[in-house]
């Protein structure tokens, strides 16, 4: 067989829409189909979305994937297709691939490596599996395997691709994003490749669902562990690549648990021909913001959600949500609301409006002055005599958040909240207040990324979509007069890589301070990240984009007296 | 040896607050000694408290445990201990059982069998250790085992029992309560006591973290699987116990992986004899109820609160947990605030006085009428024409939140919130309203549950401490005339078993309709429950009392479309 065509689907399925991902595979296998390819290859658990959590508990789920099964086994008429799909056999539940030929299904292969660290948690639903599957197609011999049986040195994988003298491996994947992962990624195929020496076809899923963000970018490694083919990312793709493979005789007959199926070779592959391509690479600054376009975009569209509202203040965080949502969703649908009270500036008000303008969506404002002054004539007496301090601040916030709420339900608009990470992580934000939302798009970016992002936004644009002023401005919450963020909490340069030492890398409070910071600051900064917890556990969803998020990343008890270093 | 005087230590540690638990082991320790036992046995991970969630993933935190365990062996001069900690050890953490003897750590057990489902994330954390450790106290034979290695059969504990013809097995514990988890708990140990022959001694933990109680209820098996002792319950006890056992001769040397520690023979007990006792039976309202009370109170106390608030509508939800917290807390810890608007009835604000009264706890009044009219005011453009329907309600609700959270911010009480189970599975709760708050008390408890609580604090009384109007009127939110739960949702009686058989028990909804139900109600109630996912995600935690809440327990996607049957 002097070609292999090989066709990388990266779809992007919705949890537990069979109907929908059956028909979106199928239109897939046809398009594979069209361009002549032998095999097609689609990511893991595509069938039912990933990850589907406990929808795997319920039986009448697990039946029904079967079903979705046999349908899109009947779209691969011609063809040969790995699927990824949840498989039930006597009681035991496996992440299989699902191998597929010619309208028939002939054999799965089991997940043998199951992640259950950071956002994973695969050994709740899945038994691992037992020995290698590999495919003989026309004379070239083909591993299969999933996701993390690559990550694993020394996986079951490793051992079946070396014990078989596989030519090539197919990995199917979800494989979530966050900065940087795509170099991670490519690393780790191209040191399986190396150790196996198989030309690696990585195909990966697509899309968002609820905190991940799948971003695609599918890889074709060579036995050498060089970049052969590379996929778009943030967008569906499939990915038509010619393999010229030696065709290997005398190959050992695979013992058990090992098996081999053998498929007659297919005709020489119709259509052009279709040499490997690498789309363009992405910096830092594009994947984010890519990430939190699609991220975004398919949570409100998944949700059954058209518009999204959300608070404009003229502030850089509410701007790069704006710029965001209009991106993802178009500016009919996206609505900003200003809410003044006697602390916001004119600046900040005729910022929100520019920004408004700018983006084309429209602008609506709701003056939260004369509430505040009922709230407290209400509370007056409950509130005693003495000054009043934080929770008049917060009151403003949670009439914000009221406001827009009110207009959610009234209109069936999504509420997008703008808080960053920097101040989800040490609590510089209100509950209920402008923590209150369905979606929160920036959740995972520490502010001195939002920075970043916002020039990127202007650079693409060619123009200052955010205004210069709103990047410019020192950074307030304007509940107060002449507030700064500053005043409570240390400059964002310095909060960012404390956080990052704390929060990502779990480093203790001494090895913080020797990466060169102030011990004081270290301590209060560690002691709000870990009061704030509490916070935390009631915001809303948001994109992942760091390689540890708050949401289900990073586990920690809201009851909790680990305090190392406090005192 | 005649008599070994074993004493179950059921504390309640705090996550992560090593000084303190060492603290309270060794006050037990010396308890123990002075009580006569050769061997106490401390609950499973009881030095760090149980879950400590990630914090597992902090270098430093088990660096710190080495620590306290070094501590904590020092206060076993004169008797023998056994121990729940973390281990690490090359890199790999355990969860432990350390044996600790006369003021030295002499050996550790490492769980065979790893929980990962429903509230368990164990594999997360834990390596699986491999073999059994044995101890020979003076001629008897006693083999050390951590939880889940009693829940499975055919665990290596089971193994090790028998291939060692161990005497007693030691189980120490962190299982949490939900109703009639107790009597499952007998059930599991008598079986693993008649399986291996042996009399089984099972010390559980004590006290509320997060969502989970640990309800104690220390129990002691005789090898025929028949109870001979059982410590209190929703309490801290020292349960000693005289243990009569045959002095066995010509045992087997343990092969490898089991290992074996010879203690000398411990001088005869002094003090008093130690019979096995038990303490009395509890109903499922009386479990139910001070499972709710210690779940509260802790979750209180060890955040660091004292006072808490809450709304007191003249409801029944209210009225429990008023109760409840008054029970938790003392009277003169909780707030109660009455916040009537013009859809208040004369009754229940009257029975929120009565209540108010009966309790003993303060009453504030704030009414919310002026400032939901100057929402209205004020959003009369942006709402724009046309009837005004469930935005108006849901700002009622969202302006009683605030006004919580203001004095919650104010004075630094804690704010409870009062939704039961049945409404946070449906939705019929407002987000930022009545949801917003510290800790959803009966959050896990069905509405048909809350009733026959309010019924058994009556009964426990001896009087209406929760007026008999307030049991008898119909559930009604009070946020438009005339509105009752029963215009929008099933009567609760048809409502809680529906719920229970989707939730709890992941049945489908024709097996639901099988039970005796209406297709049509059920397939509204499954959506409903689908629907609101994104809720409860921002609802705060709340006790556990079922064998699955919402919560860790129970982990669906919010972007979920999978819906069988629902049209």
């Amino acid at each position: 067989m002097p070609t292999l065509r090989i066709a990388l689907a990266q779809i992007n399925p919705v949890v537990g829409d069979f109907a929908a991902n059956a028909a979106l595979i199928a239109g897939f296998l046809r398009q594979a189909w069209q361009g002549g390819a032998h095999l097609a290859v689609f990511p893991e658990l595509c069938l039912c979305g990933y990850p589907p959590e406990d929808l795997l508990l319920k039986p009448r789920f697990l039946a029904d994937t079967r079903q979705a099964l046999a349908q899109v086994a009947q779209a691969t008429q011609g063809i040969t297709a790995v699927v990824g799909y949840a498989e039930e056999d006597q009681g035991q539940v496996y992440n299989s691939a699902a191998l597929l030929h010619d309208g028939a299904w002939l054999a799965s292969y089991r997940k043998t490596e199951l992640p259950n660290y950071g956002v994973f948690d695969e050994k709740r639903y899945f038994t691992p599996g037992q020995g290698g599957l590999l495919l003989d197609l026309g004379g070239v011999r083909i591993l299969l395997s999933i996701c993390e049986d690559l990550w694993v040195p020394g996986s079951d994988s490793q051992r079946a691709a070396l014990a078989n003298q596989a030519q090539v491996t197919i990995n199917i994947s979800a494989s979530p994003f966050h900065a940087g992962k795509l170099e991670l990624r490519r690393q780790i195929v191209s040191d399986f490749a190396r150790r196996t020496g198989t030309l690696v076809c990585y195909a990966n899923l697509l899309g968002g669902q609820d905190e991940l963000v799948f971003d695609g970018g599918s890889l074709i490694i060579d036995p050498q562990g060089g970049l052969l083919a590379c996929a778009r990312r943030f967008e569906q793709d499939l990915m038509l690549c010619d393999l010229d493979l030696p065709e290997a005789g005398g190959l050992p007959q695979p013992k058990a648990p090992d098996r081999l199926l053998c498929l007659p070779a297919p005709p020489a592959p119709a259509g052009p021909s279709a040499p490997p391509a690498c789309a363009p690479e992405m910096g830092l600054e594009e994947e984010v913001y890519r990430a939190l376009v699609l991220g975004t975009g398919d949570y409100v569209r998944k949700n059954g959600f058209k518009k999204v509202v959300l608070g404009l203040s003229g502030g850089i965080d509410s701007s790069l949500v704006a710029a965001v949502a209009a991106q993802a969703l178009g500016r009919d649908n996206v609505v900003g609301v200003t809410m003044p009270s006697q602390f916001t500036s004119k600046e900040t008000r005729s910022d929100a409006e520019v920004m408004a303008a700018n983006l084309g969506i429209r602008l609506i404002t709701v003056p939260i002055k004369a509430i505040l002054a009922v709230y407290l004539a209400e509370l007056e007496e409950a509130f005693g005599p003495g000054p009043r301090g934080v929770e008049v601040e917060n009151l403003q916030a949670r009439i914000r958040g009221n406001t827009l709420m009110a207009l959610s339900n009234r209109f069936g608009w999504l509420v997008l909240t703008t808080g960053n990470k920097s101040e989800t992580a040490v609590g510089y934000c209100t509950l209920y207040g402008d923590m209150a939302g369905g979606f929160a798009v920036i959740k995972d970016v520490p502010k001195t990324l939002v920075y970043q992002l916002a020039a990127h936004v202007n650079a693409q644009a060619g123009h200052e979509l955010i205004p210069q002023s709103v990047i410019d401005r020192p950074p307030s919450a304007e509940l107060r007069p002449d507030q700064k963020d500053e005043d409570s909490l240390p400059p964002y340069a310095v909060l960012d890589p404390i956080l990052t030492a704390y929060v990502e890398q779990d480093k203790a409070l001494d090895e913080i301070a020797a990466l060169g910071f102030e011990p004081g600051v270290v301590r209060e900064i560690v002691r709000l990240v870990d009061l704030n917890e509490y916070k935390r556990r009631q915001a809303p969803p948001g994109v992942k984009i760091t390689p540890k998020a708050f949401g289900r990343d990073r586990r920690l008890p809201i009851t909790n007296h680990y305090r190392p270093g406090w005192d």
